[in-house]
């Protein structure tokens, strides 16, 4: 077991999202926000046949994240639960993971909708998403299980407020 | 933009899966196959409430990994096409992305089935699965659209054989 693993950037996000402040929390929320995944020109060989693919999974390195705490309250929710059964960007390791919606590719350039990712950010891999991977049925969701209608009535307030720790109340937690 | 990314794994996989050799390609082909995730213990904090979750998405690091082709002939075709395409865990940033049946939470120890990773396997992060974030439709899947039906056909040989480069004929590609 290697106490570290280290990873090189494959790509780089643009995004309308400049800032962590009022990023929504996942691409379902991210309805048409348009944005692009440049990946680095090595890389590029590697999108081969892609643009037959509607949707990719996107890890990439949540890299505002600043710190964690390992029992939080989540934005959605009053009570206490551990971090691992959030989505917060404040993680031992903040990675993110997004399934958003390709549109086309040019040359080394994604150009995707359902952008949750700020501008800027790291992209660490691509994946293609596949129902048959990648969904499940008799799903119990925990005290997750209807929170995020709760998100999604309220409207713009889709974004948790308090990403860094006692800094000004950002995406998070 | 950072030139690399240190991370530090926050746990370990314990499987029947000794080698690569035989791994299935996805969680979906290891129905029932049991296995434990070991969280390490400074990390077991964060645990709190998962039980409740039936799924986890787990972000884990394939130690066996060693290196990539930018363009290749997966198992499941007999064209090449781009690895960002592909599932293959030979990649720039080796990081496998399994969704597992969580059983049962014992202390700091996940018990899990559907476990399709190796035994000492690094994992680098646990979220909650939940069906409203993470599946989509309307789906397009270029070539590898009816490639798993043929997976699934041929039975056993649910793995890839061509894992390590010029060597063993193992999972991969």
């Amino acid at each position: 077991m290697p106490d570290t693993i280290t990873l090189t950037p494959i790509g780089i996000v643009r995004s309308e999202y400049k800032d962590p402040v009022g990023v929504p929390i996942n691409p379902v929320f991210c309805k048409g926000v348009k944005g692009q995944i440049e990946i680095f020109p090595e890389y590029a060989p590697a999108l081969k046949d892609l643009d037959g693919f509607s949707h990719i999974h996107v890890i990439s390195f949540f890299h505002h994240s600043q710190g964690y705490r390992l029992v939080t309250q989540p934005f959605t929710d009053d009570e206490l639960h551990g971090l691992f059964t959030t989505r917060s960007p404040r993680r031992p390791n903040p990675l993110g993971l997004s399934v958003v919606r390709l549109i086309k590719v040019e040359d080394n350039v994604l150009h995707i909708e359902e952008t949750d990712m700020i501008d800027g950010t790291p992209v660490l891999d691509i994946k293609p998403f596949h129902p048959q991977l990648d969904h499940r049925s008799d799903v119990r969701l925990g005290w997750l299980g209807d929170r995020l209608d709760k998100v999604k009535k309220v409207g713009e307030v889709i974004y948790d407020q308090r990403y860094v720790p006692g800094g000004r109340r950002k995406r998070g937690d």
